[in-house]
């Protein structure tokens, strides 16, 4: 039996139930910008011996829990473990980007495919069950998958990019083999991040992190149905726990009605959103997480704290059945100063707080 | 006195006049995947040298209309002489992308700015001449600079980026210095433009391409506001015609009624935008150019024809005060082959001329 959980307010506004304050918790929040990450991997040698070691998984999860009290932890690992998982080769090289040994964009490629052997990502499955019991009941553990869409857009292009030429040409000129690679990826995505619910996560989140660069009509065809696919196989409920689904979209904007009707418990956004106007729109059967662009935390602390109420008053006071989890529009930048997480965590608590006086009063 | 135009679609779709096709043409349509291009550009010896050259640049300018039956020129030129011509050094290496030798970042450089004697930008101006007399009315010719905002992001980056950290930390830490050089900005480029169309530019184009890249609040404060300022001091009328202005706020999707309340006559939209919606929204007030995502001509000739007509489709049947320019949304890839545009440019009038046809029966 896991501990009983102490902080259940991200939980709570994922469901849209009443929270005393705003969660919140940061994309990429155990990252570089930490000096003690970065001792960590510089132990490790390298960043999958990082994340591939539940050891060393376990410690930078809680590194941040240390320094904030964030209301969530998200497990430490990559969007691209299952593309690894299926033979491409995953790598890391200093100071770059994420690269693939080998690339699918042949029919050859695609038909040589399959849902990876779950075994082969015991590593990230052993580390969810590592950090819930280092968590011991703290904050609830967030589990986490790349989209089809995403992971397609690497797993075709080799690596990062930044015109998406080669999946792009071959969605537009072969979509058939772009719909196999994305069932493919689907199902992969689903049987990972169940394998991921039942090692402890108590929440998932789909990381479309470039479902935004597809036209309007292929976003739906070709990201979209892909996401929905994945939530439509998940897994709700483990040991008597609802387990709230979250759909981040970057640059999904134009497109959160139907994004919010995908299956997700909590829509994602990213600065570009209007919180206000979204929560008019959506805040009757999704919750919103978002939507500090990661650069004001280049600002001095008060600047911070000033954007961080914008987002809160964007949101408004909150009201029964209406849900907000704070967060980055994006992950934190690496040459982020940690002292503007304190700025923004404090800010978030506090203000929030306030707003919720307010209403009472 | 000019030669008499003898395709004028595009002004017409501009100003929301009948035609009997719709317009297109291809932002960056003079360009590197052009074997002209290149040969010329090799010529030159580099980039600027292309560009402050008259001959070289009428001659790039014409290339594209040699080979397809586009319906207007737009300038060679780049969208940063502004800042060059202020004195802040630009050059374009080999095989990357701009870069500045000065960069703006703190109150010095800031209070260093002033608009450029445009004697400056005198070759810009002779270009434009060379290139309306070589056209001799054969299609109108677009002037275009880059907007306020994309222009401060190079200015305080030093050059491309893609997080935007430098531009955005000094709007965040140091809002006053960041209007300061808007204002300048601004100031700066309604001289410029007013001078191109002096020149003979038939219609100007704001190139506002990392405006989409700001925060929702951030975006009409810092982007969009100046862009109103250029437009505001611009010409309306030159010899007796309407000198329509085209605004293009790349990843602007979501801001449209605010864009088209700028001053344009045009709005520019990308691919994640749906044409269809945006011409019920705002068609009634401005013409809508875009929206084909430029990587669609990666795809063989049949495939890049059906993306064609669903634009087409998407924008539907042309009635009385709608207008629609067909172009990209963004600038054609210098990785594309010449011969996907034969196809789109056919496409575009063929298609175009039976839906009008359809409507008349």
């Amino acid at each position: 039996m896991s501990a009983p959980l102490q902080n259940d307010s991200f939980l709570r506004a994922c469901l849209r139930q009443p929270t005393e304050h705003t969660p919140v918790w940061l994309m990429r929040q155990a990252g570089r910008y930490l000096p003690e990450y970065r001792a960590t991997r510089a132990k490790a040698g390298s960043f999958m011996g990082l994340a591939t070691n539940r050891d060393y998984a376990t410690e930078v999860t809680l590194q941040p829990l240390e320094r904030y009290p964030l209301d969530a932890a998200i497990l430490f690992s990559d969007i691209l473990t299952v593309p690894d998982a299926m033979g491409l080769g995953l790598s890391f090289a200093i100071g770059e980007g994420p690269k693939f040994e080998k690339v699918v964009r042949d029919e050859a490629a695609v038909a040589a495919l399959e849902v990876p052997d779950m075994n082969k990502l015991r590593y990230v499955f052993d580390a969810v069950s590592s950090i819930r019991k280092a968590l011991n009941g703290r904050v609830p553990l967030i589990g986490f998958s790349g989209s089809p869409w995403t992971l397609a857009c690497y797993m075709v292009e080799g690596g990062g990019s930044d015109d998406y030429r080669q999946v792009k040409s071959l969605m537009y000129a072969r979509p058939d083999l772009m719909h196999r690679i994305l069932q493919v990826n689907a199902d992969a995505v689903a049987a990972y991040l169940n394998a991921q619910i039942e090692a402890g996560a108590q929440a998932v989140m789909l990381f479309d992190s470039w479902g935004g660069v597809l036209a309007d009509g292929m976003f739906q065809r070709f990201s979209l149905d892909y996401s929905r696919r994945v939530l439509a196989q998940l897994k709700t409920e483990h040991e008597g726990q609802r387990i709230p689904r979250i759909l981040f979209t970057k640059g999904g904007g134009l497109w959160l009605d139907e994004i919010a009707d995908a299956g997700a418990d909590v829509v994602g956004l990213d600065w570009t959103v209007n919180l206000g106007r979204a929560r008019a729109q959506l805040g009757h059967k999704v919750a919103l997480q978002g939507n500090l662009d990661p650069n004001v935390l280049f600002a001095p602390p008060d600047a911070v704290r000033e954007q961080v109420r914008a987002v809160l008053d964007s949101f408004g006071a909150p009201g029964p059945d209406s849900g907000h989890i704070f967060n980055l529009g994006h992950g934190i930048s690496q040459h982020t100063p940690p002292e503007s997480v304190t700025a923004l965590v404090d800010e978030v608590h506090a203000y929030s707080r306030l707003l919720r006086q307010r209403r009472g009063g």
